[in-house]
């Protein structure tokens, strides 16, 4: 099975109006999508953000759940957030995921807008190839990831749809859906 | 196509040590799921809680999305809280469902802790059909719902899987993947 990381954009990403933007960590994301990556058999998930201050923030709610009370209090969650890496830019993601998988990562863009995108059977059967390459799924907070975005994956993914036209999903709910379409049981 | 309705559950759930508590509404819970639940075309989401207090709360987060500010900040935002329907127990929730819907919905526990239950292929077809009844999906808060609760459903459907045994999802990751993999596309 192809070693898989998940990647958090920060910036650039789009705001409701379309500017290009740096939007704020939330600690929610950090949680969630570390639990979702978790259970997906992720490798790791880097939370880039190219601004310090927010780095650090990410950190003390790190250093809370694997170090304080926050990992009395729930085992479990601790196990998640340890797959966290925090990282200032995309490239150091690419290299870090590189040291840890031995290759240079496929990396695959998400968001609610791509038309056309590699489809999900055919990504998930590429994953579990023997002699699969590494993948890293990009995943954009705010409105999304600004389209310069797309220029530096190798891939863009189907979007995700239900019956209708509507998928205007949280980032939280994408990623763990995207995760279960290419990993799940 | 069945209705299809989606209800979150604040009291009974347990905690960490498994005893049976009542949780607080968090307005996260609210804006992912219905997000989701309109992706997947829910015809309501029923956010269900004991406490008047906790109820006036999530009237003001709706309030704010459907008359203030917030209408103008993100239309489809609005469009997917408009799905809520804040009630005071699960019996609450069956009668307008009923009301809505023509029908007693079938009830649907999720839980990471069910053994068996009914498979996701299953349970889609069963949405599929021509002649379906109503579906009632009943999603926990905390540590998810208390064990009384299973005995209020007409069915358990299976935990969400990933390759290994850790399935420690946040709520709304789980309910996004559980309407994926029900009426995803």
């Amino acid at each position: 099975m192809a070693a898989l990381f998940v990647a958090l954009i920060h910036y650039p990403v789009i705001d409701r109006n379309g500017r290009v933007v740096t939007s704020a960590i939330t600690s929610l994301d950090l949680h969630d999508i570390a639990r979702s990556a978790r259970t997906y058999g992720a490798t790791a998930f880097f939370v880039a953000h190219p601004v310090p201050d927010q780095r650090e923030f990410a950190g003390r709610v790190l250093e809370h759940w694997q170090t304080g009370y926050g990992r009395q209090f729930d085992s479990r969650r601790q196990e998640a957030l340890s797959l966290i890496r925090v990282v200032t830019t995309l490239d150091d993601a690419i290299v870090e995921a590189k040291r840890i998988a031995g290759a240079r990562p496929l990396i695959v863009y998400t968001s609610a807008r791509v038309s056309g995108g590699i489809g999900y059977a055919e990504l998930r059967t590429r994953l579990e190839r023997a002699d699969a390459e590494p993948v890293m799924l990009l995943f954009g907070t705010g409105f999304g990831m600004a389209p310069a975005m797309m220029e530096r994956a190798d891939l863009a993914l189907a979007p995700v749809l239900g019956p209708g036209e509507y998928n205007h999903l949280s980032v939280r709910a994408a990623a763990g859906i995207i995760l279960d379409r290419l990993r799940g049981h």
